[in-house]
Order: structure tokens, then C-alpha cells, then sequence
């Protein structure tokens, strides 16, 4: 069983860079146990507290807000292996913002907060997955509070295409993200992102060159936002 | 000279909890060389890259945005001791979103990413401190994003009451952040926010308790999300 357990931790992403020869004595020393769920059940309360990693090692998890009236907002869908709430545990306020259920039967793992430390320190390149995944989380989070200053969408997409070109230093850019993971930073269902994106092709704003796009006009994207 | 950059270093917040006779080693190991900066100066540019912790040991810098038509726009001030850009160093994407300028003449380190990998995990007490802190950012992003689906401050402020009382169980609550922090959290000047308390604690809906507020009437505050 612990051997199962830990070959399923040692596939979670957080640990993608690190030596598993090392690893394997301390999860064997922690001798941890995940929980199994099942397909439709409560797994997470919202307001429960996270104290330490959350680590889903098995099936899928479905993140929601449910409302006074019943009606439950899904807000994404967790798919094993990854981690569950990030660095939240060690927030002030380590209260968990959503609720959990089933998607599919699963394992999840709930790692002790002092055991969580060891791990992450126990080699730099999970420490260094650790803090890419907060930091990315930061950006992606500041970035969404920024575009919320531009009421369309198009405008939306200008501003953030214009931030790509400073960053990358060039007019042909690729998008550091997945178009799921864009619709959400802008707020809108993905069909919505791809007719967008469509329109600016169409008015020769923006070209697709494979997997990149190229900004034939960078004023033109400017004089968008000036609406 | 070495000795002086090393107290200072221990000064920082990151390392509140830590044990200093293990650190100091460490720190003279790394021999590490904060630069000086003086009052007016620019810093850091927007778009700089971000590689390993930074921190602030004496002196403040002004975080700004410079706009294409020359103006600054002011994000906030960071007063020594401090860490400056949080876990940005360890995202995929790197860049300082601000430019920093001096406000008053200071000496800023520069921690190298190996380095800063080391001396996180050398205690859990820091590694602990430090993801508190990006918990905290996280927890403070989201919650701003949140209140974006509300128009009014006064709408703002009763979702974000009312979110306190779900998290501490209780109609008399603790606010866990300053009014400047929570002023920047509902993305208005500081006397506007204490206007708008003032107003809901002479409509009966708000009472003040010390250092507390007590919330008579919960119905009420649900309602006026409903407008």
C-alpha cells in the first residue's frame, strides 16, 4: 500500500524535477494516507481549514462556490495528479475559498503542515516547482485585477496582447497559457475568446504564424485601448 | 562591513521566527553584497527580470507604473526591512511589473536564486514566513477580483463583511488587515472607506466595539448585496 502511495505522489507535478532516490526514504518515513472519495460525494467544506499540502493523487475534483439559494458556481475542475489550494495552508486566513466534490472516485492526500516544510525543503527543485506554481498563481491573479480596467473584451485582448509584445521584446509573441486557462483570465467562456481573436485576424490586426502570433500594426492595438 | 549587511538581513520580516545562530553561518558563507541606491534614483526598470529573493534593508523605494506619455503612476511605497517582489523570481514569467525609484537614499540586496533556495529551506520557521506571505498575497488578489462583480463600495464592503462572519463564525468580527491594505483591497482612497463605515454605523447596520465591529442586523447586510 505505501509503496502505491508513494509512486502516486512521486507522479504529482511538484515533484517533476526532483531525484527520486532521495525522495523515497523521506515519504517513507512519513507514512502518509490519503483518503479515497467517491464520484458526487463532499470531499471539502468551503471554510474548511487547509493546514499543509494538498496533494490529489487519484480521479478528479470539482472546485465550487455554492450560493445561500443551493445553486452551486463551478469554478474549475482538478484533475490528479496535482496540488489542491496552493500556499493558502500557510495563509493568515487558511480557509478553504471553495468546496470539493467527486468528479470521479479518487485518493486525496493531505499532508501535515510540519511534514509539508520538510518536503519542500528537503530539495531545492521541489521548492523551486513549489514557489513557480505561487508565483505564476500571483501573476495570473494581477494580471485579471489589471484587464478588469478595460470594459471590452477586444480591449481586454489588446492590452494584454501589448504586455506580451514589451515582455518578450518582439511583435511576434506566443501565448505563455492554454486558451482555457486565457478565457478565464479575461472572464469569458472560450467560444467567446476564439471569435474574438478571430475578429482581430480577420481585420488583419493580429496574424497566426503556427503556434505564435505576429502584430503587424502595434499602433493600431494602442489606438484600441483609447476608446 | 560584512557583519552590518548580515544584521541587517536579519531584520527582515522572513526572518521573525527564525533562529539566528543558524542562520548567521549561512549568511557569512554567502558573502552576499547589497547595492546602495540614493533618493531619486531609479532602481529597477518595468520589465526587468526577477531572479531570487530581494530585499529591501534599509531606505524605501516608490513601486510605479511609467506610462507611455511620460506620467508615473504610483503603486506603493516599500519601507525597509522588506522583501520586494515576493515569489516573482520563481514564475515562468519574471518580470518586475513596476519600476522602483529611490525615495529615500537605501541599500537593496539581491539574493542569487540558488542561494535564496538554500537559505528558505534552511529553517522551516522562514520557508514557513515566506509562503505565509504568498499565501496572503493570493488570498488578498482573489478577494479583489471578487468584489469587482459589485458596483458600489457599500456593496463591497457588506459582501466582504459578510465573508468575515462565514470565517470567524461570528456576528463580532476582527478586520485582519489595516484600513490602508483594506482601502486597497476595495480599490478606493482611504477617507472614502471610512466614509462609507461611518455611514453604515449611523444606519444601525454597523456597530463599532473597540477594536471589533459587531453586525446587528445580518439580514440587512445580505439585502443590500441584492440591489
Amino acid at each position: 500500500m505505501d509503496y502505491m502511495v508513494n509512486s502516486l505522489i512521486l507522479e504529482c507535478p511538484l515533484f517533476r524535477n526532483a531525484r527520486r532516490d532521495e525522495l523515497t526514504p523521506i515519504l517513507n518515513q512519513m507514512q502518509l494516507q490519503p483518503r479515497s472519495f467517491e464520484k458526487g460525494r463532499l470531499v471539502a467544506l468551503r471554510g474548511d481549514r487547509v493546514e499543509g499540502l494538498k496533494l490529489l493523487l487519484r480521479g478528479s475534483l470539482s472546485a465550487e462556490i455554492p450560493s445561500p439559494s443551493g445553486k452551486v458556481l463551478k469554478v474549475e475542475t482538478l484533475t490528479a495528479p496535482c496540488t489542491v489550494a496552493g500556499p493558502l495552508a500557510f495563509a493568515a486566513e487558511n480557509y478553504l475559498p471553495v468546496q470539493l466534490t467527486g468528479l470521479e472516485d479518487g485518493l486525496l492526500l493531505s499532508i501535515p503542515e510540519k511534514q509539508s516544510l520538510v518536503l519542500l525543503s528537503s530539495q531545492p527543485e521541489i521548492l523551486k516547482a513549489y514557489l513557480g506554481d505561487c508565483g505564476n498563481k500571483i501573476n495570473f491573479l494581477s494580471e485579471k485585477i489589471r484587464l478588469f480596467q478595460f470594459h471590452s473584451l477586444s480591449q481586454k485582448i489588446a492590452h494584454y496582447l501589448l504586455g506580451l509584445v514589451e515582455k518578450q521584446k518582439s511583435s511576434q509573441i506566443r501565448l505563455p497559457m492554454t486558451m482555457e486557462t486565457l478565457s478565464d483570465l479575461f472572464g469569458v467562456a472560450r467560444p467567446s475568446l476564439s471569435r474574438s481573436l478571430g475578429n482581430l485576424v480577420d481585420q488583419g490586426t493580429l496574424e497566426r504564424r503556427g503556434k505564435e502570433f505576429f502584430i503587424p500594426d502595434l499602433e493600431g492595438l494602442r489606438e484600441m485601448l483609447e476608446d
